[in-house]
């Protein structure tokens, strides 16, 4: 068994140790300098306040200043915090690097980078010191993971993604468990991919949740759902096409990274009510006022999307007619454009 | 505009005439004999006592009897019977059948013959007469569809399928409608193989909520979405492998026909309400009687399935270890075995 230093103690990075522990695992969580309430709670009585559960008290809570006792002797380190948070998050981490050092990342999105699309695991790479970047290849875990449900031990399937084979094997031994079930992926871009964009399509599917209302629908077995699930096949071709954009394999996208974890992302969750306002009518302004200041990763990618495609489109790799859903997406959520879908378009290079 | 006859006034039969009269065709709905009290309900005042909705007065509905006088001048048939009328259904056309009159089927199912899985319209074709058949290549419609939806005009994506080219081209083009979205799709075993897959597919995913209920939750965001997610992917994996195996391609289960269909199956409807009665732990029997006589397209389908693995599988066409899913849901539903589901064993081919 290994001592875990988890470093950031939001939901999924907190849900992350309830295996880990349960596995045997001595695991220290970090809050971030956002994190201290959490911390306070966990310390005082192991319940976690955002996901409203006790905690296993095995799990031992650590504040953000407390990050160097925490490092002590770590064999394994994930990163829990959000992308936003991912270059602040390896700095901390860098004076701690050892060569070989374990790292996997719950973090998720894309980067646009000398206006090309890539993947964080590579950012984090980049941002580690120059001693240890040849042996330290950050890995990551993606595919369908509710965090309240994987701490409630719910069976859940992952993968765990990233360049290197070995560490890889490494990672799927040491974090999987009897309801845990962690599957190397090799193709980090295809995996990645989905986890970042998902968020995005998860509210393109929502809007159909909306629009039914606004016609004055009720929810039901008859509602939009032919339309919510046109729109869910496009959005898996159209993630398979951006994995291939960027080099991935298109496969990865069927499996758990893309057609699992978009699933689990309609039921309920943040995205789904912001696709929701959005379809109703309400408006980008009115609707990301009804989230109350949640971080809505679906407008975080889009925008970084939007920016990457069309560095991509100017260098000839992407047709302007492709990803119709994306782009009507980023019209209706980034522009305040109607909420009405090309359908027509979807498709185009066959439906099967 | 054309002259089209749908033979079989169910659910699916009669919502598919909606689109087809506000396209402007002449639509002929004809009831088999077990559709009687349909057919007159509609006569009466076109309201659609199974669907509990009224249709549009230009749908003109017949007895099963008055098939001939239906079947007079028709330019496009649609087959809107279940699975086990198709060979009825196929030989009350068959006298009417002139050289390449257009045939869609919206029937779903897999047959066994001579040892090998194969697909309906292929079924009906063979059972077509000798002077006609090499000139009518039915077709299928496959695709997210929920029939209550359809009849009131919900935004719907649809494939069709089937083996000539030409015929697919002029049905798409007879077909679509403005929020009826047809595509055609050459690969007829892929789109087949997912829309026959998907009714026991959804049922091995619904065994979740039964689950859950079962250890005394809640529907709602936090429940057992990480693992119905996962089954849905592996779901998605295994029909790609039976497409495959069945000498379809399985990039066709990515779109509408595999992960539209099973996700609009999802919605309520007799394959979840079943799926979820074995997930609570009644067995088949009790969970066959609550269905109350509802036909189990679930049950039919693994039926063939268990009896066509074995003949693939002895010929060396499949291993013992593949779709362990499937297996599983065999187990389940046609054996009695316990809701386990086998995780481990998931995704050996890959989980990206």
């Amino acid at each position: 068994m290994a001592v875990i230093t988890v470093l950031g103690a939001g939901m999924m990075g907190s849900a992350l140790c309830v295996p880990l522990v349960d596995r045997g695992h001595e695991v220290r969580l970090v809050g971030t300098h956002l994190d201290g309430a959490i911390i306070e709670s966990l310390q005082a009585g192991h319940f976690h306040p955002t996901m409203k559960l006790d905690l296993p008290a095995a799990i031992r809570p650590y504040p953000a200043e407390a990050l160097p006792a925490a490092m002590e002797g770590a064999e394994l380190v994930a990163l829990g915090v959000s992308s936003a948070g991912i270059d602040w998050a390896t700095s901390q981490l860098a004076p701690f690097a050892r060569p070989g050092l374990p790292i996997v990342m719950i973090t998720k999105g894309l980067e646009l980078r000398e206006g090309r699309l890539g993947v964080l695991p590579d950012r984090v790479q980049r941002g580690l010191p120059e001693a240890v970047r040849d042996t330290v290849f950050p890995a990551a875990i993606a595919g369908p993971c509710i965090a309240g449900e994987l701490a409630r031990r719910v069976p859940t399937c992952v993968v765990v993604t990233g360049r290197d084979a070995g560490t890889l094997a490494r990672l799927a031994e040491a974090l999987r468990g009897p309801y845990y079930h962690v599957f190397p992926c090799a193709d980090v871009i295809g995996a990645e991919v989905s986890a970042a964009l998902k968020n995005a399509y998860a509210m393109g599917v929502a809007f159909g949740v909306g629009l039914h209302e606004k016609a004055g629908g009720v929810a039901g077995s008859v509602a939009m759902h032919n339309w919510e699930s046109a729109v869910f096949a496009q959005a898996i071709r159209e993630m398979m096409r951006v994995t291939a954009l960027l080099g991935g394999d298109p496969l990865t996208v069927t499996g758990l990274p893309g057609v699992g974890d978009l699933d689990v992302t309609m039921n309920g969750g943040r995205t789904g009510r912001f696709g929701r306002w959005l379809g109703l009518g309400l408006g980008v302004a009115a609707s990301v006022a009804r989230m109350e200041g949640a971080t809505l990763e679906c407008l975080e990618i889009l925008a970084v999307m939007r920016e990457g495609l069309a560095a991509h489109e100017a260098r000839g790799e992407l047709r302007p007619g492709e990803l119709p859903l994306l782009r009507q997406m980023m019209a209706v959520a980034l522009d305040d454009a109607p909420v009405a879908m090309p359908f027509e378009r979807f498709f185009a290079e066959g439906a099967g």
